[in-house]
């Protein structure tokens, strides 16, 4: 696969077969995730790779009793509000149950930790690509990290006390016929682009 | 090249030839950019690629003079830190005089603003990286975002009312003796990763 493919055949893939991903493949996602550009090089990303299935399986109750509990509010962001319809319908599984949900977490008070985050999950997502895995954007624990539970969860993992989640990728074998992501071509109705030549 | 070295190979470039970037290429790159995942598939993203270099020239000395008249406080960003220093010494040209440089913007309301432009962002650095090109994330537009003067000058080059400026990269050929990006190892000293298996 060229880059150009890589890049572009990437998919969201959000039903997982109940198959181990293996250490080897984990750390070569990882390992692509750590060498995403950082502010000043400051390579203050913290990677936390969970494959526990107990802590997955308590995390996604913990999650989805947390959403249960919200408010829909006028304007909401649809992402978010589909959660938290699917956490009351007792439906959510925030992690799509993968075999991997890799955290990136990173200094609270750090101008960059968003940037970063997301362009190291974006090489995990690619590397899962190239190893024909698929993989999912979570924002979930983003969205819960002003949780005070879930910080100190997260703490009892290994987050440090500075450091705050901004994102995550859920990673394993795509349940499909192939058992590889879903490539068929995506219809690209935005993200327009102004030339200035 | 393979995917992790794709990845793990990329560098940022400071230093650019003089030298036209093929339209080609520009197109290559920003359409892997567009690419890139966004949140519940929104695609707001907006793409601004600069390759006039009057515009370029013009936006380099209205930033440098903007940065000259900031503050250095303590505990300021480094990277920040640094551009004003640059700025008062006459020394910054914040694009590293690339003869491209994209500007990605995105809807200031929408959460998910910043994650989506700086996946499209190493999307494009990595596709860079595939045509043997140098880039470099630049950060000073997204600064100068709450400055009135800049959006007003980003809305006559076509960024909508309700848009934002989250991040750019310049792109151009490296200006090294066989034009290559410097492509040596990395040292990874950063970057931990906690395994929770």
């Amino acid at each position: 696969m060229n880059a150009f493919e890589l890049i572009t055949t990437r998919r969201s893939t959000r039903k997982y077969l109940d198959r181990p991903l293996e250490k080897e493949k984990l750390d070569a996602i990882i390992e692509a995730g750590r060498h995403a550009p950082s502010g000043g090089n400051s390579q203050t990303t913290h990677f936390i790779a969970i494959t526990n299935r107990e802590i997955l399986d308590k995390l996604a109750i913990m999650v989805k009793e947390e959403f249960a509990k919200w408010e829909i509010t006028p304007g909401m962001y649809r992402s978010m509000e589909k959660t938290i319809r699917n956490a009351r319908a007792d439906k959510l599984i925030f992690h799509y149950n993968a075999p991997a949900l890799i955290i990136t977490a990173n200094k609270k008070d750090y101008t960059n930790n968003m940037a970063d985050c997301a362009c190291a999950l974006e090489n995990m997502m690619l590397m899962a690509n190239a190893l024909d895995l698929g993989s999912c954007w979570i924002n979930q624990l983003k969205w819960l990290s002003n949780a005070g539970k879930f910080n100190e969860f997260f703490h009892s993992l290994g987050m440090a006390e500075d450091e705050l989640i901004y994102g995550a990728v859920s990673v394993g074998y795509a349940d499909t016929a192939d058992g590889l992501p879903h490539r068929n071509p995506l219809e690209r109705t935005g993200n327009p682009v102004t030339y200035i030549g």
